[in-house]
């Protein structure tokens, strides 16, 4: 075997052992018995370990090493680049650190799962604090970074900078806080979903119908039931989406299975030989996020989609059978200032981010405590959105992002909205037919155009890269977002 | 942290990386969407390699040669007598055969399924040449075995041997097909299970209600439903179990459930300071299948069980209001010759085994062809129980074991039957009150007595040390057995 066949092998190994990692964490979120969490954090750290010191080995530094820049196709050169990074990540970390960052954010997620329950952030503190401080000591490992949180961040988007993000996001703040205020001000009277039954069953059934009209491939992947949904890839070919029945919320379930969707086709879009290699991945979270936003709001709550399923959600739910669709449409899309962030509409979503952006920052630059969170919280969604939540299970304690160790996370979100904005002009220009197709329930013109321009590329390119390759520039613009807003929302106001 | 610290340390790593093992395979009996079997079979092999360098690795095999025999308690003596076993195993093991074999079984696992599906024993067929040929490869590693079957029997029965094993099977073989042949030619009518409703939910209610009663920890455990059900052990805290709703087998579920119980108790009874390492496990499969035959057979189709349960059962089923009790209870204990295994009551279970070892030995000796097996398996079928499957699906095709790779298995489960019949008449001698409390829904008695005299030791002892200590003898003998069944059914010839 060559050398690039030896490092592609190696590279292999590696990927099933991530695809490993997926699966304990898919488990633990969907079947893990309660009196099992101790047991799964040390098989998560052991694991970690393991993945950790193959992701750093000699042999493997040695192959990266030897083999020249430009050798194989313009896939191989991809994988070379990305394998060389994955590796500088991994090098810098010590194994036992990255075991410790593994096993802490493990036990932190179950005492999370329990703080929730009895709403005491306190049972979270102490696991938060040691998660805190693992991971200023991991972003120590990257001196070149130049704050400990641009460390973090590059990990999730890579190439971003707080020196970037900084002034994208007071964009957002000055231009989205002007927005919310005078939409939420709005005196149009809001029609209110009618009472009435939306049983469970059909919940679900629904989420799955619409999840398979939108291409969700159900031979490769499994739509389950959790308390915070997400998507996870164990591996080429098993790609499980998730989603949340909750009471009082009857089409939460729904939008947040498109949304992960969105995820999930990203990840069934990939090119298949990069199955096993660091390549089957999406470029950044940023763009990951800008396909399940796509999907949630720029597609699920616009008209030509409900003018296809409307009668389907009429048949599932028949105490909507009297409200009109127009009626509807708005409800779907009011905007009005909330406590939960998953739950947010479009034009407050950005705000929920910044506000945990501005925290986390502070907390690894050390100039806010953990035990202060909840205040903070509290005092900064007054700010941004107006509202103050009365639990911190509907504040602080709502995400399962810092629990999980996920630090330098949330932007991406924000930025996954940004480039959601960037991509609907540009789609809408390339192809005016999209809107007629969705209207008639073709899902496939959108899904084939987005699997074209991004999807199959995988990790191919980096985010500036792909971005460069769609957009014309590195740099993404909140202003497509914002006028996306604007031509939505301003009737509003 | 001195050797045996150290020791202690590389043990739980292997542990824990077993623990992610068998969650993988309980994902995949379970979870896995059909596109994804491939896809699990590279992330077997890759594990199973990792597994598999870790456990013969330079660092373990120099701390085992360097710590003294004595060191430590007993419970250490007993570690450091496993860890060299499972050391020596490992280290005449290419990693490369197994790898081979961890993914040469998932590959067969999958084409088992397919081959079900349509009853086509030929797409099963090359998988299973494969596997066989791969496992002489294997034995052939232990030169120091009698017979290529020898090296693999010990895998699940440590110390027993194909000579110790032949006169004991012979015993059976002659005793059981006389006592079939009687019993089943009993004019006896019997009453059948009455017609009628016995819907899956309540199935599944009353097999939940029945694993808890019986002391199942479902804090530390699960019950999902599967084609082929069976318990595993995903890490310390983590016992899960599964059962089949079987249509036309109302009964069928719970049976499994209980018998799944056997094992689940077993694995939860260990001794909790052995865990996270080789020490937290059965003393073999022998002695495992006793817990579960145990459960299974001699506790649930007992009179003093039923006596507790029936109105439970009538209350779930009401079609079996109107059957009597005794009428119930011949049912449950009917003697007759059918086609499969797990189904087979106790008076032909062990002749099922016998066939299955009779022909997993000719395959590794090289004087049964796998294409034969089909046809052999209908001839054995005729021969010891007079019944011949019509399809391979009620033949052949009906075990998960050959594709699995568990040559050498199936030994085991007429070795429990066998200690079960000892346990017995030891238990009756040392607990005269158990059936009283059983007749009154104490269960605890029972589970508190096999815990104190098999369960928490887990694999403390080897099988022959166990038995040496429960029974005053290595050895284990079928009378106790043959006893037991004479007792309960010479009543129907």
């Amino acid at each position: 075997m060559d050398q690039l066949g030896r490092l592609k092998q190696l590279l292999s190994e590696i990927s099933d052992l991530h695809a490993i990692a997926e699966l304990l964490q898919w488990d633990q979120q969907t079947m893990l018995p309660s009196g099992a969490a101790p047991g799964r954090a040390e098989q998560l750290e052991t694991l970690e370990r393991t993945i950790h010191r193959r992701s750093q080995s000699a042999a493997l530094g040695r192959l990266l090493d030897k083999i020249p820049e430009n050798t194989g196709s313009p896939e191989d050169q991809a994988l070379l680049r990305r394998a060389r990074r994955d590796f500088r990540k991994h090098a810098a970390i010590p194994v036992a650190l990255a075991g410790k960052i593994a096993a802490t954010s493990a036990r932190a997620t179950a005492a999370w799962l329990q703080a929730r329950e009895t709403d005491d952030f306190r049972i979270l503190a102490p696991h938060l604090e040691k998660l805190f401080s693992l991971k200023r000591e991991y972003a120590g490992c990257f001196p070149e970074a130049e704050t400990p949180y641009d460390a973090l961040l590059d990990l999730y988007e890579e190439g971003m900078t707080t020196r970037e993000l900084d002034p994208l996001f007071a964009e957002l703040r000055r231009e989205q806080t002007a927005l919310v205020r005078a939409w939420s001000n709005s005196a149009a009277p809001l029609p209110a979903l009618p009472p009435g039954s939306f049983p469970a069953t059909r919940q679900r059934a629904l989420s799955r119908r619409v999840a398979i009209a939108l291409g969700y491939d159900t031979a490769h992947g499994r739509l389950d039931e959790v308390e915070h949904p997400f998507t996870i890839t164990i591996g080429s070919g098993d790609v499980r989406i998730t989603t949340a029945i909750k009471p009082g919320q009857p089409l939460s379930a729904l939008f947040s299975t498109i949304h992960e969707c969105g995820h999930a086709l990203y990840e069934q879009g990939i090119n298949p030989a990069f199955d096993r290699t660091p390549l089957a991945d999406g470029a950044s979270l940023g763009f990951h996020e800008s396909q399940s936003r796509f999907y949630e709001n720029q597609l699920a709550r616009s008209k030509p989609f409900w003018e296809y399923f409307y009668p389907a959600l009429q048949r599932s739910f028949p105490a909507v059978r009297s409200l009109a669709l127009e009626d509807f449409m708005r409800i779907i899309n009011n905007v009005e200032p909330s406590l939960i962030r998953t739950e947010a509409d479009e034009a407050t979503y950005n705000l929920h981010i910044l506000l945990r952006y501005e925290l986390e920052r502070g907390i690894l630059d050390q100039t806010v405590r953990v035990a202060d969170l909840p205040e903070l919280w509290r005092e900064k969604m007054r700010e941004y959105l107006g509202v103050i939540p009365e639990t911190d299970r509907d504040g602080v304690l709502q995400d399962i992002h810092w629990p999980g160790g996920d630090f330098g996370y949330f932007p991406t979100y924000a930025l996954g909205n940004l480039i959601a904005g960037e991509l609907r002009e540009k789609m809408l220009r390339e192809l005016p037919d999209v809107e007629a197709a969705i209207r008639n329930g073709d899902f496939q013109l959108l899904r084939e155009y987005l699997r074209r321009e991004i999807h199959r590329f995988g990790a191919q390119f980096t985010p500036r890269e792909l971005h460069l390759r769609l957009f014309g520039t590195e740099k993404i613009s909140a202003q497509p977002y914002l006028r996306y807003l604007r031509g939505k929302f301003s009737h509003a106001s």
